[in-house]
């Protein structure tokens, strides 16, 4: 048997730092560009991080995958989820059809999207959900751990061979997405125990909870914290403890992408609860992540100032699913494309042959 | 000679309300997808609104473009602005070449990008910008009104026939773009004589003005009311006042697009402070503007206050051109694709031949 600690050390601590001399020669590449410097605001950072990541200061990322991380999470029998448990394993056939929200968004993206199961609670044997459950299910995050170390770690590994799997196959970006009932409430457990907010700014309603449901989400969360008193100096103790495989495995991915070199996506609340547990295990994680939307979960700007990061937009999402990172894929085209395509000052002079020579077009 | 006055009236008056039926009925259909209701947010909002333009629940709007207001403004004799006056006839030259923000942008959304001259003070005579000079430049808004009245009426009546001609040549939704050295300040006028805030909320550093730049700004911009007494109650008073041909076009974009049922997106600033005086002409108007980012301009918020509306996104733009309506062209096609593509929790119910049919991809 593979030692899952040793193997994860190595590619936590394998994480390279991106170029600064790269960033910094895009910079200077794209304040050359026909506008006045800074005009296109993050555009212009995107495209910066992005030669950072990359080695170079033109880049296109034409070939783009979501991976939905699909698990069960047992602290649902609080119930503190709106919608019952079954809905993870139906959603988890539906992504294979492109039907739901993610598929139908990726798809105008260009994008394709590949769900994995790592814990969903019940028996999955399709050839479109990449299968790789851990265990029916996490425990109940109330009464105790949500998983063991080593199903953690196991959790990682698989977010980690994913991204790997991803690159293989020619992607050049990674989204990350996920179904879980209840993993709104294990997202908050993390967000509550690093940043010591009460819980009404780390609890929302996730996907339509009542007054009442969400006032025992609230508490649930509390309970979980108290009942497993995580070690916030370990951020394998906190995913283990307050977690899921969901999140686990999105950890992963960030973990992945920042070791393969290449840029992946945040989505909304549950993925930016992964992003925070990732970079506390190496900081370097955060120059691989591209926020993308604001989510409408309250907590969601709590985890985000955590990291010091800021959404791209806010169109008040809250699907999940990694619904928020099609719209992000096309933003990164477009900054891309404004490297790639716009003219420089010394290009765009006004040149009498240049202008008669495109005088073709009649509106 | 026609009148200007009547021929303006008769589209002013002519705009119809959207069906709020249909509407509901989008609002209805979008409640049954398989997501929880109102989790794609805006998203749901934009293909709701859209219903109601079109009378169809379901939608494409793959013909887009943008039109690109192209003009000079008396105001910059004042020294309010960064770039010579020069740089509006260049950028209007560039625009044919698409090379500039706007037009890679625009070719990352298949949209085409179509300057329009309506008062470049330079002689253009190039067949891929549209003629339709009004004056060269318009008169120091610090002296006295930019334009009589009839030019402002030629200069909306201008938009309004821009937009006519996108839609008879099979264009489903139009975006507002403008080029114009000085056109931040008249903006800011606008804005400042119907807001009636400081200067320092109204008044941004446009495309990059110093710190002495960015006070005569703030100056100027008194002067023009002090000057002018714009008349609040008559939009064409404040328009002609105040603003410039490119505003005044844009202005009549948005009157024309109400009045031909066509939905059109605003970009930043100068276009808001367009929008702003249609929607005083008619608010009814305000029911075809799609909001898209929110502009670096301190102004711009205010802008969209007055108007109670709130932008899409918000990556720090402020290069202007239309730069903000490619991405919120890929927003409506995400609308649109939501609607059209995704399952309802009827459709999407777990059913065991339709999954072993589906058997046959391979990660």
């Amino acid at each position: 048997m593979v030692n899952k600690k040793s193997e994860m050390l190595r590619y936590v601590q394998g994480i390279k730092a991106v170029d600064p001399e790269k960033i910094l020669e895009a910079r200077l590449y794209i304040d050359g560009l026909v506008k006045p410097p800074g005009s296109l605001g993050r555009l212009e950072q995107i495209a910066a991080k992005i030669a950072g990541i990359t080695g170079q200061v033109k880049n296109t990322l034409p070939q783009k995958c979501i991976i939905v991380m699909c698990s069960d999470n047992g602290v649902v029998e609080e119930g503190v989820a709106s919608a019952p448990k079954s809905v993870t394993h139906m959603q988890a056939i539906n992504f294979t059809q492109g039907i739901t929200g993610v598929g139908v968004l990726a798809r105008q993206a260009q994008a394709d999207v590949f769900p994995v199961d790592v814990g969903v609670d019940a028996d999955i044997n399709h050839s479109r959900i990449i299968s790789r459950k851990i265990r029916k299910s996490t425990w109940n995050i109330a009464r105790g751990p949500a998983m063991t170390f080593d199903e953690a770690r196991q959790a990682i590994l698989t977010g980690i061979e994913m991204v790997k799997m991803a690159k293989d196959k020619g992607y050049q970006v990674v989204g990350t997405g996920e179904m879980g009932i209840g993993n709104t409430t294990t997202s908050s457990a993390i967000l509550t125990a690093y940043s010591k907010l009460p819980t009404c700014r780390t609890v929302g309603k996730g996907a339509g909870a009542s007054e009442e449901t969400y006032r025992k989400k609230q508490a649930v969360v509390m309970q979980a914290i108290e009942t497993n008193r995580p070690d916030l100096g370990d951020p394998l103790d906190v995913l283990a403890k307050l977690g899921g495989f969901d999140i686990a495995a999105m950890t992963g991915m960030f973990i992945g992408a920042a070791y393969y070199q290449m840029p992946i996506v945040m989505d909304g609340f549950i993925s930016a609860a992964a992003a925070l547990i990732a970079i506390k295990f190496n900081e370097l994680v955060k120059e691989y992540i591209f926020e993308s939307h604001a989510s409408a979960e309250p907590g969601y700007l709590e985890l985000m100032k955590e990291m010091g990061m800021n959404p791209l937009f806010d169109m008040g999402m809250r699907l999940g699913e990694g619904s928020g990172c099609p719209l992000t894929f096309k933003i990164i085209d477009f900054a891309c494309a404004m490297v790639n395509e716009m003219a420089t000052f010394a290009e765009a002079r006004i040149d009498e042959d240049y202008i008669e020579k495109t005088k073709q077009f009649e509106f």
